[in-house]
């Protein structure tokens, strides 16, 4: 598939955003702040899964939808109904231009905890209005590229196919997160229009209603293989995968597909047990003289019992994956957040600070950068530097990291590069970045991932990546938070 | 809100199909059994999380694709471009006209595992076609009004608020999200889009940052009071909820509002215990002279913390729940499938059955309706029972039902009536139904839930409430297996 089409249709998606998002709107207008900058950061707080490190998705949707963000009449409509807004901020909407600075991680890049992927700048009720987007994009797409790539990961090479649509939560769940899925590593999918889309393959055969519509399984084989002689892909499991499945692709092989000298392209097993129905199944399609005939498994598969079924011997060619993937079932929410971590006042940049009981909650203060340090010898990531936005590396020198919390735990990197993660995508409202395709994502986010020590990509109980603080920014933070303390204990 | 606003917007969905859809589709046409005429049920096989039944939903928005079904000349395009499809195939799908008679179960109703709960009948080609998107609606927002359900039966009478947008998979995962949440009984929504669309109370007040972009918590305070003195509801947790929160609340109340002989509306706490810190807020907004002042409580909730922290005593008047609901994040997967039940030969239905060695995933085949039988007294569902589509129940004689298993377990039932869950929806391709709006949707949820006894809304380990066959239906089903038998053991 060389062709590829445009999403043409334009979604009004536009009143998509929590109510609050319009009251403080209002509210900010109401009181004169509307048009203060403010600087909000999208992150998040933990890896999904107990995984060393999430994979940045759903850029471009949400680009798409800054771009085009406006209200229509019906919108403007609609919420002077409430009666709840002022007119200022009726006509402000009517007149809706977007004029706020954005910069994001790439789409495919490794991240990790506290590194924020999303900044936007701009005017308080506008950065404010967007959040839900922001977080809903973001937060969909991230979840489902994780959660694909710790399942191609387990599938240690062999093919894996996205086949969840059906599960999934929601159109969109189906199609944006067969996107993510792709980016994450999956070869192909079984949602067409993700193809129509993205340019993602699109793949599949038979159900077992094919099967059944037919007055045997073996007629049902034959009517397949006389229409699809060069996909030739068998559904083997209608009633009995060893006694009659397997005979039966066998015989429509031999009788249809060898005398025209082409070769099957493999048999799908969709029930049962995985591990002995594969190695039974290889044994008789080798014996019969089909060793290069694929064997395809899918039913409710996930990391887990793929990496089991592997370490068991399964004979397996290529995993169909669905729902545990589509919804990422063991962990289905991806809890990014949307923080206001700075205003300007007097053309000044004013940290801003949100405290909680909890640690873990308290936000990194600021406008920052990003800078992720590879070792030069090795090409490995060795830890990522949150800075403010206006310091620079100099790689030329010795840099010592310490540890944000443990500051007596510390590190000299020598010899090493340093990489901005965050780039801008809108500058005053104005797309200035340009989307690579979902292939040339997939392909960067797997470079990135071979970047990582092993030990980032165990599945369980992974080595923690280094997240740091520059010195300037935890200064920034700990003289906040000496501000802040009389709230505490 | 009695405005309400059409979905207008046309979303070509048609290519949101499984590629195995297409491949069987050009395959039956190529086979000459494009037209045969069959039948597929949607059903699931349990309920879940553990529970006694599930809510019916998502039956408006399939209605509304299946209306409108049709290929672009893009749609088109694309589809030659693959060059698997024969010219017949491509051209039946340019002039496509769905011409599938189907029956639901309406939304709101409570459903069990086993029931169809949409049968598709129709040429071969079309009802196979439609597979991906009966079962991704249907799934979707079945799942959530279920598991909104839930929650709302742990209120216990208390509001329940859906706020989970931002955490959902994807913008319908929030917009029929928020619809399906709304059915299953919650009182609101912070989705917004989704008041324009289906007038759902849209509801919401203060993020953090409101907070935060105030020089203090205080002026904060002051600033919403000032704009919104009739909706005066404050987020009290951006720094202590205790030491500054409700005090800086009660100042700006007394101060603000209580001048103006308003009442306030209440303080969301979005962090923290939630139990520990509501007895506390309660107190002092009570001394303080506001004990109608309401308390709102957010925060990563489901049924389960429900439950528990009303049985604490906790004082909480409203909950605002999100990621835990829009995602059913406990269970995220509804497993509903479709399947080949029968096809008609010489005007014949004939039935079919899907084997498996797992009993669970065994089909009951023909074309089928499902009876509710209430026990005229009471008015409490005693069971349902699944007929063949063309048996008549006598309320006037006595009913006997039988387990479909463990067949000596038998029930007559007298003085009962018995009412049908299949309606029809669409014929040869018209719609013939008209959707309720969500509220007469919500409502009628309620009233059908209070049919069913306690013991089957228990939350955990909760009576198994009977599925039944007809003896028709069961002699049916038998005669197949025993048919079929061959391939087993």
């Amino acid at each position: 598939m060389s062709h590829l089409f445009d999403w043409k249709e334009e979604r009004n998606l536009s009143l998509l955003v929590d109510f609050y998002e319009l009251t403080m709107g209002n509210g900010y207008l109401y009181n004169g702040v509307g048009d203060k900058i403010v600087y909000f950061d999208m992150y998040f707080r933990r890896v999904p899964d107990g995984g060393g490190f999430c994979i940045m998705a759903g850029l471009q949707q949400l680009i798409e939808y800054l771009k085009n963000l406006k209200f229509s009449e019906d919108d403007i409509l609609y919420l002077k109904n409430k009666g709840l807004f002022n007119d200022d901020f009726i006509n402000y909407l009517r007149d809706f231009k977007f004029s706020c600075d954005v910069w994001a991680i790439p789409e495919g890049t490794p991240v990790f905890p506290n590194e924020p992927l999303v900044i936007v700048r701009g005017p308080a009720i506008q950065a404010q209005f967007i959040e839900t987007m922001v977080l809903l994009t973001i937060n969909h797409q991230t979840l489902i590229a994780t959660k694909a790539n710790r399942i191609v990961r387990a599938a240690d090479g062999r093919t894996v196919m996205e086949f969840g649509s059906r599960r999934a939560q929601g159109y969109d769940g189906a199609i944006f997160g067969a996107r993510a899925a792709y980016i994450g590593g999956c070869d192909s999918t079984a949602c067409t229009i993700a193809e129509k889309m993205f340019g993602i393959p699109a793949v599949g055969t038979m159900a077992h209603s094919w099967v059944q519509l037919f007055d045997s399984e073996l007629e049902a084989f034959r009517a397949w293989a006389r229409t699809y002689p060069n996909n030739c892909l068998l559904l083997v499991d209608t009633y009995n995968v060893l006694k009659s499945g397997i005979p039966n692709a066998i015989k429509v092989f031999n009788e249809e597909l060898v005398p025209l000298g082409i070769r099957p392209k493999g048999i799908r097993i969709d029930s049962g047990d995985i591990k002995y129905l594969t190695e039974k199944s290889r044994e008789m399609l080798d014996e019969a003289g089909f060793p290069d005939c694929k064997i395809v498994v899918s039913n409710s598969l996930d990391e887990y019992i793929i990496r089991d079924v592997i370490l068991q011997g399964a004979k397996i060619d290529s995993f169909g994956v669905g729902e545990r993937l589509i919804t990422a079932k063991s962990e289905p929410v991806f809890g990014g957040v949307y923080k206001l971590v700075a205003i300007e006042e007097n053309n000044e940049i004013k940290p801003k600070i949100k405290i909680s009981e909890n640690e873990e909650k308290i936000t990194n203060p600021g406008f920052k950068q990003i800078y992720r340090l590879y070792d030069k010898k090795t090409n490995k990531a060795i830890a990522d530097l949150i800075t403010l936005a206006d310091e620079i590396i100099d790689e030329s020198k010795p840099l010592e990291i310490f540890h944000p919390i443990h500051t007596w735990k510390r590190k000299t990197l020598t010899n090493f590069k340093a990489k901005k993660l965050l780039t801008k995508i809108l500058d005053k409202g104005q797309v200035v970045y340009d989307c690579p395709n979902v292939t040339d994502i997939k392909t960067y986010c797997k470079e990135q991932i071979s970047t990582l020590w092993d030990e980032v990509l165990r599945f369980e109980n992974p080595h923690k990546y280094y997240v740091d603080l520059s010195s300037k920014l935890w200064s920034t933070k700990h003289n906040l938070l000496t501000k802040h303390n009389i709230h505490f204990r």
